[in-house]
């Protein structure tokens, strides 16, 4: 099955929080790929990735990236396909400046944002399984089956109070 | 042509921000429905328009709120379309507390959030049509050419500086 | 005794700090009902649960969530009782996304907010018995004692300064 | 009849946003004294009003106060009715000085916290309705009224759009 | 010899900041009291010994509050003593809320706010010596050779370095 | 009389805010001199006139300045009389920035920091007032008329509501 | 005289705040260019300029964006010459999301950003100015005499008070 | 080789912080000299400093300092060198209140302002290499070096994700 989306990363030690986007993609059996592309660091990369995402067949890039986090926003700027950026959990100012990075895009070029962090890197796999379930009914019934185990799963845990 | 995205929003008074999504959507020729919902005040009419979401036809939904800003995130639990956020600018703290009522949603439950206000309003109109242009390469194609257009733009904006 | 309090929360981790509003009820003899409700992953059961809310008995609900936190909002929205809101500390906001999601609500759907974390909690417990004490003497004398006995315990911890 | 209801105000420049709490009350028929009591100002005055306000026949106190906004917060040390605390937008920090001296209150302490400016202090009227009528079946009526309003409202609004 | 400056704290907890304050007093030779007097749990100890205070002797009030910190304001609006108000650090929001609590203070009634935690503590010792020093030339030359000290410590750490 | 206070400000421009300032010292009958010193721009003139206030009889230094506001801090740096630091309302941050680069000084080195933008600067006259007081009966009976005449107006105020 | 400074700016809009960066490098005599090149609109364009900056001639870059401010940290990713980053006001964020977006750069990719809007614009020009002073003895003694100026120019504004 | 750099901090806590912009000036073969210099605690020193920088060869300084960090603002009112500020992580508020009161200089006196902590420290070195990199080959080719392993680096990482 060759992969619709590709989550990317800005540096290594952005793995601890995107894999949990990797971990949703795996339970909605959707195959990506995963790389580290920086923003800063490997401009021309970055590009170049952007750049031949769709006619490399990619349906939906997760960008995740923290502090001045440019990838998401740069990668939206060489690509007219949907880019969900994830903010990562900065050092100093909790991640307040990765979301503010991310998400105050100027008018013409969106970034799908996430919420900052773990729960965000989670949410970006299945937004990506959402965008696809528009058109492939295996997972929108996979999505559905997911919210239905998170409904039993909050009521039993009603049961374990106190 | 039968609407596939819905524009929703909290108040009438949000339609000032809103209507830019909806010009979006127009300069992409997608047909849409627009309709104000209120989480707070109709919250069974939110309900039913998002459990009936997908059965009716539609594959995105776009929602903006402000303040305690509930409605993107209690759409999103009750559909599994990929839905978008526009945080609203509220007049005591400028659209901070619209953008953290809908960025920070747990995992489980994602919605794509934009920027504040009339970027964000824009850039939603247009991230629904990257969505389905994933699909259909006439809306592939409108975006590329708006890009286009984009870049003419700023290119000529350069040579009215000072 | 019939409950006329429900303690509720988003997730099963919220018990952590909800469980200080149940100290606070236990403490005024207030009988009270305690389950995990959440807005984003049972939105049914947590509209039923509000919509029954007052022909079911009871007379103030507490509700605690963290993050982008819907679930006291969406119960004020579906009940004209009073709702107490309390603000679970986020992980990477530190609750000034919970404090603004239940705070801001728009005219019309009153949340009573209290601090963010344990002495919101704790103090939630209180305003509920608070609100029973306008009309239940022994809960009004209760609270005076406890204000008596907190009043008894800074004289003492003054002598101990050093 | 006899007012159970204070709108209690730090200043009279607070008047601008209290007088929406007193709209509230009124709409609910619900009889309310209206008072300026400073607690930087008057202190003696506050702390009388407080220490008498339930031999006096109230039930509920709204207090709104901005900047260090400490009215609401030692009210509530002089009593064990509910209060319910209204941020008024201020000047400099839009608020967010009132709101978090007044929510911020240490556990033992209560002070119900509606959301900054105008819709608190509308929200605190009800709020304080809502407090009533778990004994008053004539004020739970014309709140139940007042939700079945709004919501046509919405519904009709919907039809004005663009 | 008399004390003229009085240290006190809304609970013994804030005592790990507020020892800083008397260590500076200590090193000034400066006789004070201290004191835990909370606003919110023992109002009426507050009120009378604000009220008193300058009947009583004392110059200077250093007050240490957290959270919705309403202890210095709260003596400042019963004495025109100078009042220094130190912000300590709240658990949730870093102190942002005590700060804010503390300085913003409407016209009128002053509080002479310094910085969050330790090193405002400190400084408010020092302040109080400040105001006692214009009329008294010993604690003058006391600061004035704390201040050589300091500068001494600080040319010796440079040789330090690395 | 020779003046006792010094009002400084980081540019003209503050005056509008200082003035305030003037204004409580002029109506508490206390003699000042009013200076722009700017930290930046004339830092050799600021460190001279902080070098010799002691000398030169004042008491007291009032000191305003917006933005990164280092005017009263460094002033403090140079004397051990006591420095009231006004943080100026600035264009961008709403004097945010202004606060906090007033307020959190190093342990060593205190300003007494009053509220953002005219209450600031009305209470920082106030407080130069208070210390005066502790030395000199007539001020500290015009301070207690101040008050009193506070009391009084609001009072009246209350008679005016609605 | 070949220009050694590039102003380049994120949409022609900035161009109101970033003229006062021209105006500092005018009052110098320092040659420049001036650009709209936006990171996201024509990031082809951007890296192009980069990547030849130095080939060109050009010594120092100064880049103005706001929001999701992109623009000078995606510079300094393909260039080695320093570039300064003036983060423009935002409608909504007063200019916080251009600050952070521009100065929380990660290791490795410096941005040397000034004050959000017209005095970072304008100072963006002068540290330019500074920084080619280090071997450009005019320069260096341009800038000496626009101190002595500033100094001046608050002498005598000094005397305008009141 | 005689320093062309130096890098001073305002306490000798701030070397934690500080010797990353030591460590890039060492991978640049740039010789620097260190110092504890504090605007507070020795304002005389840091005004000879700063006077006689350029005639001492220097041509770039690199201020770290935390809390109200007044030093590299007040470092480059008495120098027309290039100042580079580091906001250095203060322990109440993560070195936000650092990094606004030293990034938001008034127009006329600029400081090259980098991020929070190490990241911040160790691009102040780098960027001070840019600056002397404008005139001198040697530096320029090392920053180009370290660019290539930093892609080098980036692009192997890429390889161990998982």
């Amino acid at each position: 099955m060759k992969p619709e989306v590709a989550v990317i990363m800005g540096s290594q030690s952005d793995w601890e929080t995107m894999k949990f986007a990797c971990e949703s993609l795996d339970e909605l059996g959707i195959a990506y790929i995963k790389k580290v592309v920086s923003a800063h660091r490997t401009p021309e990369l970055m590009f170049e990735f952007a750049e031949n995402a769709r006619k490399n067949g990619l349906k939906v890039i997760i960008a995740g990236a923290g502090g001045a986090a440019h990838l998401p926003g740069m990668v939206a700027a060489k690509t007219t396909l949907p880019v969900i950026g994830v903010p990562v959990q900065s050092r100093t100012l909790n991640g307040l400046d990765s979301l503010l990075s991310i998400v105050q895009m100027p008018g013409g070029v969106p970034v799908a944002t996430t919420a900052i962090g773990k729960a965000g890197a989670t949410n970006a796999g299945l937004l990506a399984g959402q965008m696809l379930s528009m058109y492939d009914l295996d997972i929108a019934q996979r999505l559905a089956n997911k919210r239905e185990a998170m409904r039993q799963s909050v009521m039993e845990s009603s049961d374990q109070l106190g």
